[in-house]
């Protein structure tokens, strides 16, 4: 087929490179079955290819969002002729309107792949337990703020561990911004912006006494709890007050193994948590460990010190109780937690859906603690992973 | 029993009033029953109710934060005793420790009555078409930002239909950051704090350009989408360029009364949404229509200009195709829409995971069109009634 110029944009901003190449293309019923000269092949929907044309009316060019309506399509949408054109993009013919649409066999291979799956660029989560993570995992900080494969490699420990640090960093206010921001967008809460962690005077939470926290996620009354948190230790001259982490996955996976019982009560029954404010009056009810479809462990919701009411029948009260007991006995078990000072410097991030946080009491006399946070929701890491991860790509 | 001075302090911040008066205590062996002179009856579990005693150590008189840790408990812990003191008030000691607790009898009222749901301030949902909503019900704008009772009527409104307009609202930069500082936190996201609605030369979205916008829920690529969104309408001199309104809970309920095979697919096919951008990667996937776990509809994902690949068996594709297509027919179908003018002053507040909202192409040469808008969480709005309902009720 004749020369139709350059590869066409494709639907979405990812520069895919031309790929291995289209082989065959055959027209069926529903629509286009492609195979590429490096064996993959996938058959694209006959309305997702249509729709899909990155055309003034279809996909715009510029905004690469759609300005189609899938209704306007007939019913009978047909395919009425295949070709690869001199520079590899697969152009279809369609009937009955006789329109042409051209496609980047770079995106076609891309689609055909998987890389369009959200979970594509994101690494696998390993639990861990005190003897595996004895500390957290340790990357420098003003590193992370300049360079993107220094951040990439901190992103990825996080999402692996949901828990890594960096260290080196100032005593600047709003340094745990310009780290966060790195990812995405802060997620402000009725706790503000960024937090202050420092013992207060006329305390909205425990957090900002000096009293011991016992391993919690932070804010489980909300429908979704913040996902990322980062706390930025600006300085830390107490020698008490150390930090703890326990990972809720490798939690969850021990009394799957240990206590099918308790298990099963704590994945399916569940619990009003409730923040206790004078002017915000936000619950949710959930269980305390929710599986994903495939009953794979997705978050905990343990809030300990904001659990409100059991939601369930009268009669399963007590085995709720039972398990929550249980469970939270592991949570503060030497083997599942990792117990570090906090050191001036420092800065944490933790997926608080996974993790659970806490710290020993500290004497507020005895020297001065003084740490900035903030939360970000999981969308933002798992945007930036795959930001990075197609930049990469593009690169080769 | 004597009198043990003033009641206790409740666990949480509702000023409960004293309520009806215990009539009836009867210790059992898992908790003990309570019975109030109205006829309501409840069982508190011993857990329950020991870890929910308002004193230094258990529930903290200032925070309200629970300082307890349930695992502390003992197996064998026993209800020694109960009595009602003087003051109505519910006195427990516990075996094997001894210990004796004092309980707000207006609080374990509020208990045995349910007012613990996270639905209970909340007003049902209606749904409607255009019939019963030719244009959006409407309140008096500085009447909601000055008073707490036109505040409410208007967020009941809010959270019945999901759909609510305030009128009379200056043109003053920030001005629907006010109003939504009224239910709580915004939500920034990729597009800002506070996004700026108007026709732009270089546009990161088909919002920011003058064609039409199909009936649509905002960044359907996010894990959640944003539950509120509100819109001010600063100017708007344009004759054309009209709002629509669509209610995906009457879609939803039209789809599963007419078409229960295409209500299956658009209730159990997911599909990956994935916003276009430079700069992010938000992918999510999930169903058109997402029930709760009862079969009640939950919410709609539908950003049709963001919506990318279908992530199902490539056998369903053919039918879910079908069910969007037939879906998006009768979300244009003047039937289910509700179509107005965008006046100077107005603001409008919609449930962004519920109603569909639209706009009609318009010129830009006609005449000026300037919008500010910004996001909130459900959460938010949902606290806000809460607090408001209970200082209605701590008022009597």
């Amino acid at each position: 087929m004749k020369d139709l110029g350059p590869l066409p944009l494709s639907p979405d901003f990812a520069e895919h490179p031309a790929g291995p190449g289209i082989t065959t293309a055959t027209p069926e019923v529903e629509g286009i079955t492609v195979t590429f000269a490096d064996g993959a092949s996938h058959h694209f929907n006959r309305y997702y290819l249509r729709e899909n044309e990155v055309a003034d009316g279809v996909i715009n060019p510029i905004t690469r969002e759609s300005e189609f309506l899938i209704e306007s399509l007939p019913d009978d949408l047909t395919v009425g002729g295949v070709e690869i054109d001199g520079n590899g993009a697969l152009v279809v013919t369609w009937g009955p309107d006789g329109h042409a649409s051209r496609h980047h066999p770079g995106w076609l291979h891309a689609i055909a792949t998987g890389l369009w799956r959200p979970g594509a660029a994101l690494p696998a989560r390993e639990s861990w337990d005190a003897a595996s993570m004895p500390e957290p995992v340790s990357f420098d900080g003003p590193a992370v703020l300049e360079n993107d494969d220094a951040l990439t490699e901190w992103l990825i420990a996080t999402e692996k561990y949901g828990l890594a640090r960096l260290r080196g960093l100032p005593d600047i206010d709003g340094t745990v911004q310009r780290v966060a921001e790195r990812i995405g967008t802060v997620r402000s809460s009725n706790f503000g912006f960024l937090f202050s962690v420092e013992s207060k005077p006329d305390p909205d939470s425990n957090a900002y006494r000096s009293v011991a926290l016992p391993p919690h996620t932070d804010l489980g009354s909300r429908e979704v709890q913040p996902g990322l948190q980062l706390l930025h230790c600006r300085e830390n001259t107490c020698s008490d007050g150390w930090s703890t982490m326990v990972d809720g996955m490798r939690l969850s996976e021990h009394m799957r193994d240990t206590d099918p019982d308790a298990y099963e009560a704590l994945t399916t029954l569940n619990w009003v948590t409730s923040n206790r404010h004078r002017t915000s009056d936000y619950r949710w009810s959930g269980p305390i460990i929710d599986l994903d479809a495939d009953g794979v462990f997705a978050e905990m919701r343990n809030t300990s010190f904001l659990r409100a009411e059991p939601d369930m029948d009268a009669a399963d009260v007590p085995r709720a109780y039972a398990a929550l007991r249980k469970l939270m006995g592991f949570a503060s078990d030497p083997a599942f937690v990792c117990r570090y000072p906090f050191a001036t410097g420092d800065l944490v991030i933790f997926d608080n859906r996974r993790v659970l946080h806490g710290r020993d009491s500290f004497n507020p006399q005895g020297g001065v603690r003084r740490l900035q946070g903030c939360y970000l929701d999981r969308d933002e890491l798992y945007s930036r992973l795959r930001v990075l991860a197609r930049e990469a790509r593009s690169k080769g």
